[in-house]
């Protein structure tokens, strides 16, 4: 890879984002009727559903501030998170200091979930904000909101799912990723007032390491759990949390973490593969039962994404080969099969044959987040490897 | 349709029930350590998962109750339906009168739904094990959690998932249709005492009615709630709750209730069939959205058992030839795609070309249910057939 090959793929890359992806968020999604963004949008950016899910509330809240920081002459990335972020405070949160999953388009609450999730986007969102906008509310909402999330990750039973004496006793994998991811946005490199969850997360993530790779659940004891539910990996979530454990490598100096989390990388990507068709499968067995979810073979845009960035970022530190002939291996199959050059944005959901089975852009999980996160980290990192050629 | 055919589909049939299927299940499933039945069973039969799941031990004990109702020589039909009866008896019914969704393979509560169904179908099964074994504590007991059952409909609050000013007030299809072939089930001949319920059930289920197809959720006022949730269109559950008001049709006598089943199942299979592919879509959105449902273009083996015994019963009543041409289309299709040659039983999941995409037999929501209760009553028509001809 030599510097025109850099070049060239950072200009993909900005093209793809600045020129197709952000536009249509900009053009389609922002309510300036009642304020927030909407998330369902069909392949040509028309609104099929007016239900607004927090979880993408928070995240192009967060996306839109990540940009205003990157580039502080564009205001209208900070206008758009405004919007967002606005719409956040004022209609998300319960009297308990929850926060919903979904909320109508004026706002009124719909539903909540009996998952952490919706509590850490909203808190991703309002912090990025804050810090962006300098208005200290949303950071002051951000680090409250973080305290209840540590609250309900100690006392589980406050989310309503009710545990019984046959539950089995499983660590999540999400959990402990998604807090290390938290701590890195809101407290970045002032995190040293976190070092005792950042080790409790770090603890957590070892525990799920199974044949060099992160299942999504294991025995609390550290032991596979003898069922589908034991045996899962998604390697899309594998991979992210690899990209999140090099960030604290790098942070934290630790060349051993470097080395797990690079190794988690490498083998979860050889596993997940398809080598028939192509792509990332989204769910397999780790002993090759047959996964119970539908959806198993589907090729998903996020877990590409989370490839793309994680092979780019591995090799930006390795300067092996095979990490930048993994990071092109996926650079081709996503750049070929998920961007809508029409319309603009990137399809999601592909069968396992690589074609499209949903048109639409924008649905209850998929909002203005993965691809324009992938696109930013990466050009940031194509950035520095042009410095350096 | 002449006699000769009629007689080798009736063969066809048979073969494929007691000669594929329900070996599989008896040389599978049954737990003769702990008692009821394990549902995860791989392509082989072997257990993949030990999770027991009550909705399918409910049916499963039905099942081996109804084979025992129809060949009372088969005392193993009744011991299998014991085995299943009792470990629901004993484990699956929580302090409020709830049931739970999942269990050890003890028995211990594992999990429990914000649902209904793990009551209806714990009550299902009991109610006609009760019946056919003459243990009335099994009566007594199905007729007990029906009021319970009514009450949760009623109040659904008690379900634990919280209603808030922004939900939208859906009434679901699946909950009338449910309990109409509950009471069918219980009541038998015998249902005058549940008339007010009929009524209500009948009403509601009618308001789902939309181009002569019935809808998933409405508005509780009849109208479109215009949302992918309210656009919702499940064509194998329009078409189950079609043979459902047929047979009520028949016990009441109404020949508009009729008129409107038939033509609910034949518009609902002429848009739910893949003409490109074959088979019939797991979910559509009505107006041709992109439906949200990872899974909507996936071909499963359960809409394909209903409307093989929904067109059969079709038939026998109008004798009409289009109704016909539609039994043996989805019967070439079903019976080409589905059933498992070499090691019994049917495969369930199919993607939108007719490739197997899972392997197991048995899982969460695959258990011994649809397949056998299709042929079961698919036989009987094929018999009154023959007799006619």
């Amino acid at each position: 890879m030599n510097k025109t090959e850099i070049v060239t793929l950072k200009n993909e890359f900005e093209n793809e984002l600045y020129g197709s992806v952000i536009p249509f968020w900009i053009n389609h999604s922002i309510d300036n009727v009642n304020g927030g963004y909407y998330n369902h949008l069909d392949k040509d950016g028309s609104i099929y559903d007016k239900t607004k899910n927090t979880w993408l509330l928070g995240r192009q809240v967060w996306m839109f501030s990540k940009l205003f920081r990157q580039n502080q002459t564009e205001k209208k990335y900070l206008e758009i998170a405004k919007i967002g972020a606005d719409f956040l405070l004022n209609n998300a949160k319960t009297n308990e200091g929850r926060v919903y999953f979904s909320l109508t388009e004026k706002g009124a609450p719909v539903s909540i979930q009996r998952k952490i999730f919706s509590e850490c986007f909203y808190a991703l969102g309002l912090s990025e904000y804050g810090k962006v906008s300098g208005d200290d509310r949303f950071i002051k909402e951000a680090k409250y909101m973080m305290g209840n999330i540590w609250e309900l990750i100690e006392s589980p039973e406050k989310l309503g799912r009710p545990v019984y004496n046959g539950t089995p006793k499983l660590s999540s994998l999400a959990i402990p990723m998604i807090m290390l991811n938290l701590i890195e946005e809101i407290a970045e490199n002032d995190f040293s007032s976190y070092s005792k969850e950042i080790d409790s997360c770090l603890k957590k993530i070892r525990l799920h390491y199974y044949e060099g790779m992160l299942i999504e659940n294991i025995g609390e004891d550290g032991k596979l759990h003898d069922s589908s539910s034991g045996r899962l990996l998604n390697p899309g979530h594998a991979i992210e949390a690899g990209w999140f454990l090099i960030h604290w490598a790098q942070k934290l100096k630790n060349k051993e973490l470097l080395n797990f989390s690079s190794d988690i990388i490498r083998n979860t990507f050889l596993r997940g593969w398809d080598n028939e068709f192509g792509g990332i499968y989204y769910f397999l067995d780790i002993e090759e039962k047959s996964p119970i979810q539908l959806e198993w073979d589907m090729k998903l845009w996020w877990p590409h994404c989370e490839s793309l960035y994680a092979f780019l970022l591995l090799y930006s530190i390795t300067k092996r080969e095979d990490d930048w002939k993994n990071f092109i291996k996926v650079k081709e199959y996503t750049f070929n099969k998920f961007p809508d050059k029409k319309n603009g944005e990137w399809f999601g959901y592909l069968n396992r044959r690589g074609e499209i089975t949903h048109r639409f852009k924008g649905g209850p999980y998929k909002g203005c987040f993965h691809v324009p996160r992938a696109l930013l980290l990466s050009i940031n990192i194509l950035e520095k490897l042009t410095e350096e050629n």
